[in-house]
């Protein structure tokens, strides 16, 4: 019911942080990344919230963007994943990265993730994998990477990535494809986009 | 216990309106229809609601008018149909047109309506026809009529209906038979009133 | 959780009013008696609230005095009787009426109001009676019957019943004693109080 | 849900107080000893609270400072306390106090609260020990005491008491030892804190 609170960031406590807005202070319960992207403590913010209403219980799980929170949505649709162990997933995982491992059956990336098991883990893909449109996740996670550009605090690695599976989608291979073929470059931290891109066509092109 | 939120219309997402009041984002459940007819977002809006609450959730069910709403309210009375299949419902059709339907024992008019099969198209004409008064109908959907008038946006075909109704009645005959004389009319968008009436009058001698 | 609403009276309806604080419109069960005694729609009123929570409803119903909700408060305590009865009761007898008639053991009083049956009138004596000091009921009624006599629409009635019995108590007689007595005198609308503390007199000295 | 209610303090009645936060007003249970540390009603106030939700009630149980809050949390997750037995306890022993009877097994001190038998008392202590660590219930105390110091409206024993266990502290004792000698000290009320340092040394020596 409550879809997001705008109100001042009164307190950040160890499992929630406190939002006020017209003088009731909201409890939320964040990802543990949250707090440190958050504004100092006074500042206004505005929080998307999921209602989570049980027999005994009544609280608000919370995301810094409608991005967030959706991927959160989905992931409690997730048989045996409730808003704690989503919580905890979100934690360790960017929404995007999420979607990336669930289009590329990546079961280890996702497995190890606090609180989800290996049969978790196949679950996810398999519920969620159909529900999430391969160019809708690139774009998404493109334009974040363009805004963040601008803020120059992007990850670097999610970069080349991009780079590098956006070259092979325009020479007319699947973004499946790309994506699989890039994610199995290995130790593409320490390389540019050009030696990804090399890397990853050769793979293609064994397939 | 929510009658009605008061407040920005903040977004329009797929499912959901998000309307703000006091910093609080609220998530309003809203028929099809409803978005089209809605400001731009950022206007203050006036969303009357039904707050249905559930063991695991709570959310709030929206319309633009007391009346849609009461029609609502009336159709969750019905067994087996809840929220979201009365929302279905009143997606593809007017409340007013919905209660002609139920008071002229229009059953195809009713099962054609998402979610709506024949069974409880029948449980909506037994249960709710005698909570319905006709003159009240006829006199809302008129009253709504006249304001269309103004803002020209009134379907035609409802008009024509209700100016030939309202002549029969005024030449003595009951409610229901001209309702229902004037429904058997074919072809009614492409009629003018005087046709649609003269028709009507052959169907009501013949009976 | 909520213990009393301050906003813009927005609405009379059938069967709650609604009152609008911070562009959230409240629904408000209220007695029968209260639209009657309501400021115009448009002006500011605090109506005194009981939020009923149940598994599938969540609703708030409400009372011009803080006085009239905790008799409310008490009824609903009475195995047997929801809110709505309540509401019912309270909706034909003031809760001083109320009190006087189970400190009267009056059953025939209460088992004159809707909803409320001899076996639960009864109910009500032997629960409420030890809950309510004869001397707090007496002081309550009085007190607003002086702030009545001010506005003077008081109920005469009232008045005369009263001033019998605060005589008879001067004179020495418990208030139980009084209160019966005064009780038994037929016909009270039509005499004075001097008559009606004659005869309660009698009735007092034949004891 | 609510962290905190900050608004004018409306009314204080028998069991519970009402805030004011924008024309809503918040029934809020408090333990007993709060009514006389709040300021006169219509001031502003920020109580910290709890919202208890069950199948059939949604309320309110509120704390001056969030540390009291905290304490009564953690008492109800002690099997078998309630909030309201919670409210009860903390209605009759301060937070710190209760945080030391827990790391000092006073089984005595627990069981003398309302509501609280033997076998309760041993389970708070077994379930809240290790949830406790004693350095930071001494420096919650202290700065506490300090704060009150200026307000010079702390109370007498517990300086004391405070003082000989820093100061055993400081001779090297583990403040497990100090507290519980300083605890064996008779008639605390009646001695400076010389006096109970020198007797429970002597205590400590014998150990």
């Amino acid at each position: 019911m409550i879809s997001y609170i705008k109100g001042e960031l009164a307190e950040i406590l160890p499992d929630v942080i406190v939002v006020e807005a017209n003088g009731i202070g909201y409890n939320i319960y964040v990802p543990g990344s949250v707090p440190g992207e958050l504004p100092s403590v006074g500042s206004e913010v505005k929080i998307y919230t999921y209602m989570n209403v049980k027999e005994d219980e009544c609280s608000l799980f919370g995301f810094l963007t409608r991005d967030d929170l959706s991927m959160f949505k989905m992931l409690i649709c997730v048989n045996g994943i409730g808003p704690k162990a989503a919580l905890g997933a979100l934690s360790n995982i960017t929404a995007d990265d999420l979607r990336f491992a669930v289009l590329a059956d990546d079961v280890a990336a996702i497995k190890a993730l606090p609180g989800i098991g290996p049969k978790t883990a196949q679950k996810i893909i398999i519920e969620l994998k159909d529900k999430l449109k391969l160019d809708e996740v690139f774009e998404s996670a493109l334009s974040k990477n363009k805004k963040a550009d601008n803020n120059s605090n992007v990850s670097n690695v999610m970069m080349i990535r991009n780079d590098a599976v956006e070259a092979l989608v325009s020479l007319g291979y699947s973004s499946k494809d790309a994506l699989v073929a890039v994610k199995e470059v290995e130790d593409i931290e320490n390389k540019d986009s050009e030696t990804v891109l090399k890397e990853a066509l050769k793979k293609l092109v064994k397939f």
